[in-house]
């Protein structure tokens, strides 16, 4: 590697916000829950059972058949996919979204950084949830803004305390509140539907964006389904969503449903990221959607998910020190577990990985340096039999260190 | 469509390039030059029939097979695609870039893209061709950079001019330098190797990174191969790459060979677009490429683009009026027409519409208004028969507005 770029050192070339970018902690922590030959409840990913891989078998020749399978396409999306997609959106949340306030992206988090380009500027204000998804933290903190967290508990994103917070500081109105009202990553906490209205009201009031990501909204285990924000608030919310949990994350597909006025700015925003989102993934997904699969494949990840919950609460309340409390989540993928104030499960993670088990430090999911005391387990990906030895195994860690 | 978003209007929303974009000039342009029921020597897409459809048809059991394709990829690219891939791109260009010297994007501009956001802040200076891709163009200009052009002639970007402009200009050293050295979109010039070693030379001296843009490389008509300006300066050159000329735009993929220092940037900022590009792709580029069919691919292309390239500039030696230049490519899809400078290429697009024939107007690959007397004519994705019938149609158009 060279130290300079011809007469220019590399750190003169680059944005101010790389110097600034606060995201190389939260990759070295990312990095050390990533060892292989351990019991992984770290990492998000879906389990390949719920992949659709004999149906995208199926529909393959079908699909490549089609003139516009492997061309350059529209980047809003094609219009077959987002025609069925407009519709299913419609049948479960009850608006269906217009012509121009929909855009198919490259996934969830190109949803978000596409908004984050179109709206913010150095200095302006996000306000998250505390904890948040991590990925959404690391994109608000490169656009250089000033990103707070609000708290979360059994109901969601205390309302209350953000609208505090509104109140009380002296600095601009926050431009977004980013929320996963949903079985929430990493809380596995959802927030309730007085809430909801509550915070479409205030956003409204004080003209803020509610980016609400519904990445785990499917995924919900036993049939109750709340009014999600978009629905309630059409004017003033970006639903973001991803195919990534109900198709699959080897194809890169996701949503936003906002806006006319937001949705054109993300077209030409988008246009500068891949332009459009692969012609082939698209129709693969509208053929599934159509078929009718897509809904028995929600209905099939349900029932397995829930089952890994139930095994991973299980073994939770056998094996965790009574000291520390963890979250049953209602869908999605995780637990959320507090040790007592005293535990720094940064430190924690070199004993957890000599005992062939990782997770991840509940640090990375603040903006602020909290949750040194928590952390999060994923119960998807990890083979059955596994996640009763994980817990075992991480609970031994925690009574250890809990006793010191 | 709500004028507010609740108590803000959207204008104040939006992050203050929204405002400042000249991008909608440029979509402007392009929008009128869409219409379907015309011959469309506008748009610069791949035939259909260099699309490998037989090959991925094959392919595709065997790569579905693999348990990585419908998961979540390691976001640099997955490990085959990226052995194959610097084994080729070492095999063409004498040098293979390193492990962290490569990245796999979702097509060129997002290379492009992903570049500006490391490297841009507003108000630094970037230096083009005149003319060049407006894509780039407008991508630079969404950071609030200063873009200036430099001359291209029939020997490229003219290297002297940019030294002057370095030399004289007040402000500070421009960060980029964006070509396109081969077959260049849109005036099919390339760069002298001359001309390729004093830009590297330049570049060292100022410390200014070289961003090459290699749409066009592999399609060159006459066997002749230049050194790439990365092979020529692997310390300050990054090679922006696209599959979509070479595989197919339906799936996604590029990539960019650079400095470790850069690429290591690049794969943090890509961590919020789609923090990998598909899997099932990046199995079926490796197949094709492994299997030698993306080199007769290539061969195929080479000479079905110069049949047409052929017919083209015949028709143009027939029919343009002798007042007005073209280019004759030596690779690539475009063929670049200068008319007299009192003709106003915008104006006369209504008139080529009614006469069922699009181009691109000159003023869209220029930062700076200049073009106005010039246009694009692609003759990738027109019917054979329909190119001369087009040129035609457009020489009349351009005869009677000449003689005006």
């Amino acid at each position: 590697m060279s130290v300079d770029l011809g007469a220019r050192p590399w750190d003169q070339l680059f944005a101010r916000h790389v110097a600034g970018d606060t995201g190389d902690q939260i990759t070295a922590i990312l990095n050390q829950s990533g060892a292989t030959d351990a019991i992984t409840l770290s990492g998000g990913f879906p389990h390949p059972e719920t992949f659709p891989t004999q149906a995208i078998a199926e529909s393959f020749p079908r699909v490549l058949e089609q003139s516009v399978a492997l061309q350059y396409s529209p980047t809003a999306g094609l219009p077959g996919l987002r025609d069925w997609f407009a519709g299913w959106l419609g049948a479960q949340e009850g608006v269906r979204p217009a012509e121009n306030e929909l855009c198919i992206t490259s996934g969830g988090m190109e949803g978000i950084g596409l908004i984050s380009r179109c709206v913010l500027d150095p200095g302006d204000r996000v306000v998250v949830e505390g904890p948040t998804f991590f990925g959404a933290l690391v994109g608000f903190q490169r656009t250089m803004t000033q990103v707070e967290a609000v708290p979360v508990d059994d109901d969601g994103l205390d309302v209350s305390a953000l609208e505090r917070l509104l109140a009380t500081s002296s600095g601009p109105v926050p431009k977004i509140v980013y929320v996963i009202p949903d079985f929430q990553n990493p809380s596995g906490l959802s927030m309730s539907v007085e809430r909801r209205h509550a915070l479409v009201a205030l956003a409204r009031r004080h003209g803020i964006l509610i980016v609400e990501d519904v990445a785990y909204r499917e995924l919900g285990f036993d049939g109750e389904r709340r009014p999600s924000l978009w629905a309630l608030g059409p004017d003033v919310v970006a639903q973001v969503g991803t195919f990534a949990k109900t198709f699959a994350p080897g194809i890169r597909m996701g949503w936003v449903a906002a806006p006319a006025e937001l949705v054109g700015q993300l077209l030409r925003a988008k246009q500068n990221t891949d332009q459009c989102t692969g012609a082939l993934g698209q129709l693969l997904l509208e053929d599934y959607g159509r078929s009718g699969r897509f809904d028995q494949g929600i209905a099939f990840s349900r029932k397995f998910y829930r089952e890994r919950r139930d095994i991973m609460v299980d073994a939770l309340r056998t094996h965790l020190p009574e000291d520390m409390t963890f979250t049953r989540p209602l869908g999605g993928f995780f637990s959320w577990i507090t040790a007592p104030a005293h535990l720094d499960t940064v430190a924690l993670q070199k004993q957890a990985l000599d005992e062939k088990v990782t997770y991840v430090p509940g640090a990375a999911f603040y903006p602020d340096g909290r949750g040194q005391n928590q952390l999060r387990l994923a119960y998807s990906r990890v083979p059955d039999e596994k996640i009763t030895e994980g817990v075992r195994k991480l609970a031994s860690v925690l009574t250890r260190a809990g006793g010191a």
